[in-house]
């Protein structure tokens, strides 16, 4: 039976944006509590030549549905990069799902060995299907999840694995 | 065709911990151009309560020999954590991968609906092979593989994406 490459992808970015919008919940009544700025939680960085808290959850949106998109073959949806308040980034989280769970399962399943070229550091990579997904948007996509996750607890929020992890 | 079990567990964790073996490499020359105790550099947290640097990469090493050895069914070998340096810690890294690509694909293949049961904050929770490999060995992976890049470069190591990605 293995797995399909639908099962492997749009839901589970949507499970884990899920759990991404719930430490956004938990951040933002941190900021509340603390009377935080949102705005300046927003902008924290592990260092000053990383992206801040914002620009994570931006990427990892991105990098989901440029999975899902490119996969299925279907047009990557472009969603602007305005967000400054956790009501905006848990929107911009929202249609980020809408999205991905809006492609059929039919156009995804298949693509194990569908090219996929992207332009990286000036130059197209191509790439099978199979390892696009597993050797490059997981690795990432969890890379930008886990940093949002790592700025929010340096910064003092309260949150444990069990809401990185959520609902396997 | 679809993925099967052990092209989406076993070579995707060795590559990755390949990766952070790589990163190691490149915090080890940072500590000695900078002349910084390498278990200082081993014991760096993002915050108090976090996992320093050092259990973040055993952590990793855990999580993916047990996510290969519980979908194939034989026993995690225990690795004791005594790691101190950076050679140590690739050493951990090295025997991880030498495990994980020990077990026979034959062994993973077929394990999709295999149940693995963990005991998680004191109870037990079962899991199907694919939930078990998906929605929680590889979050919880790619989370200390991150956090550990994160806290090389919250400490002034120049690492890049690249590092992290490696070879897709």
């Amino acid at each position: 039976m293995n797995i399909s490459m639908y099962q492997a992808s749009a839901p589970r970015f949507a499970n884990m944006l899920r759990n991404l919008a719930a430490l956004l919940d938990k951040a933002q009544a941190h900021c509340e509590a603390k009377k935080i700025d949102p705005a300046v939680m927003g902008g924290m960085r592990l260092i000053a030549d990383m992206f801040p808290l914002t620009r994570q959850v931006q990427v990892a949106c991105d990098t989901s549905k440029g999975a899902v998109a490119r996969l299925a073959g279907v047009e990557i949806p472009k969603h602007e990069d305005t967000e400054q308040t956790f009501a905006e980034l848990k929107q911009r989280i929202a249609k980020t799902i809408d999205f991905i769970l809006s492609v059929p399962a039919e156009k995804i399943d298949g693509s194990e060995e569908r090219q996929v070229t992207l332009r990286l550091g000036g130059r197209d990579v191509t790439f099978t299907g199979i390892q696009y997904l597993l050797g490059f948007a997981y690795p990432n996509f969890y890379f930008h999840c886990t940093t949002a996750y790592d700025i929010l607890r340096a910064n003092g929020v309260e949150l444990g694995k069990r809401d990185y992890i959520g609902s396997p």
